[in-house]
């Protein structure tokens, strides 16, 4: 009861100095340049201890005045456990504890998996983003704020090692992007650089506010699961701070990323001007073969892919193997030669110059 | 016997097709431009499989004169396990019957770590490569063949990743690198790309020549070996052809390195060039602040990486931590400030200017 009152006022904090954690989360914020105030934030909130610290830590700010931001509490019901309807009714009262306006809906994940036949974490996913767009646009939202840790970004560069990536999988989850590539939305994960699970669950319990354990985290279906209770901490037992290595390796790799993927555009650019000079509208999507064969082989294949996800629209099926086809063009002094793209779209060589052909 | 009469002759392969190793062998070293004739090789035998095998797949195509190479059998007794006199007797009585010439050498590796504070394995390895440098320079050999397998690529990636390393250490091992960095002698890892440890032992086997089994690799006391032992298991459990991607992440993380090693080099000529243009002579070694500021980071860290390498000699110590506080030297207007760095040197910033100071 006396923790209900607590909660239950906006004066909450008042005369309190403000928790270490919401210290780091302030210092973040400001790292990443983002608003403080005149701003509305659409915060993911499944109920779990990552993003029930993430709501409790803006909640401490904006009560504390050091952010005057608009929350509004999203949480998507993908039905796919026991326990979904009663994680939604518990978000939805922290949210009326707290006062802030929720948007909590349910959705048929599984329904819409064997539909778009993406498996079933792929398909949770896709319906949480979509309806936290959605969730954006309908309030006016500058920004959704998700709750992903410095353990989320280890287990997706773990991931996606195991997969084989390149920089752009190893470098793992941005701390800020757009939401949709076409929109102004922002996707902000301010958790992400410096806070470990652990220290979500200790504030959460600082706080005095009980969180879900995600059922679904001891489901061993999901590598990501199995990344994380068993690759993880085999890890550690090598390094006690491997998740801090995993991270400082992402946020390095994320740097070599931004600089090869502005060189390839800088590259697409030259490569397509010169075309452009031909004085023929059409030879905007021709690409000068010869500049691409001087480019070092990490920035001609970023360009290349650049490249073709401008024709296609996307780069849905593309891989690897069909990147390298596409450089092989380049090789000699032979013309004629044509490459096939997953979905209909060609890439062919003609004297100098690579056409993209739909 | 058979066998043994079989090793005795170098036309023991007359008439027979060259194996499917050996094929893969020789498309790996055409594609790594290395030379087919007129050439000294030191080959690196411990008397594993995977130098065994290395040794015995140069032995098959010289004697199938698909490669008219010298080779010289090299192998450093570490003195670190009871075989290790064993070991040596079986690698020189195999290059006899196969008529190699052998350099074979004892080496106290336990004296020497005590002596260097390397811990063992660093200071096996420095002998190792110390001993095989030597070996070259006596015979006058182009390049270093060591018998590095893509297993032992796989692992590297991990321990580097496992210590929270950039991309300089995920790229793992280089198939062709020079052996010391103001000489001409190559080192060569012919079996990196696309042998595998199995494959080796396998090749031995159809061969009929033993190989020994290394007992330091049961010892797990080496982080390498619980890699190999408990880590790349269960990756394996993940993806069956973990090795395959762990060995294609490394490679595309290599040709990133390239490209922005290269992007570094430029910008360090440019910032550099421009303090020339001063007409004094001792502003070679001073950076233009304002080029490096507006430089992508990663290509800027590195840039200012190899500046402290040639104002130093090496980069002994240098961790990224000094990196960045010399970036850090970059932000805002001030100069008069000053970064001290392991062993004396320091980089302080004057007006527009960073300056090294020995």
């Amino acid at each position: 009861m006396k923790r209900a009152a607590k909660l239950l006022s906006r004066n909450r904090y008042a005369g309190r100095k403000i928790s270490a954690f919401a210290r780091s989360f302030l210092r973040e914020w400001k790292r990443l340049d983002l608003p403080s105030e005149n701003a509305g934030v659409v915060v993911a909130v499944s109920g779990g201890a990552d993003s029930t610290a993430l709501l409790l830590v803006f909640d401490e700010l904006v009560c504390a005045k050091k952010l005057k931001l608009k929350l509004i509490v999203a949480h998507l019901d993908h039905q796919l456990r026991d326990t979904s309807a009663a994680d939604a009714r518990r978000v939805g009262a922290l949210a009326k504890k707290l006062r802030y306006p929720a948007t909590i809906t349910k959705f048929n994940v599984q329904e819409k998996a064997k539909k778009s036949r993406d498996n079933l974490e792929q398909a949770a996913r896709r319906a949480r983003y979509e309806f936290l767009a959605r969730a954006a646009t309908k309030e006016h939202a500058a920004m959704v704020v998700t709750a992903h840790t410095m353990d989320d970004q280890a287990e997706t560069v773990l991931l996606n090692l195991i997969r084989g990536s390149g920089a752009d999988g190893l470098s793992g989850i941005e701390a800020v992007r757009l939401l949709a590539e076409n929109g102004k939305t922002l996707l902000v994960r301010p958790l992400l650089s410096w806070a470990k699970r652990a220290d979500t669950e200790r504030y959460c319990r600082s706080r005095g506010v009980e969180f879900c354990v995600d059922a679904m985290n001891l489901d061993e279906r999901f590598s990501r699961v199995r990344v994380r209770q068993q690759l993880l901490p085999l890890m550690q037992t090598f390094n006690a701070r491997v998740v801090e290595a995993l991270s400082r390796s992402a946020d390095l790799l994320r740097e070599d990323k931004h600089a090869l993927n502005g060189a390839a555009e800088r590259l697409l650019e030259l490569a397509r001007e010169n075309s452009l000079t031909n004085g023929n509208a059409s030879s905007a999507v021709r690409l000068n073969v010869e500049l691409l064969a001087v480019a070092p082989a990490a920035v001609r294949r970023r360009a290349l892919r650049q490249w073709i996800a401008m024709g296609r629209g996307d780069l849905r099926r593309i891989e690897l193997a069909h990147i390298l086809a596409v450089e092989g063009l380049l090789a000699g002094n032979r013309g004629g030669r044509t490459i096939e793209l997953p979905g209909g779209a060609t890439v062919s060589r003609k004297r100098g110059w690579l056409l993209f052909n739909r």
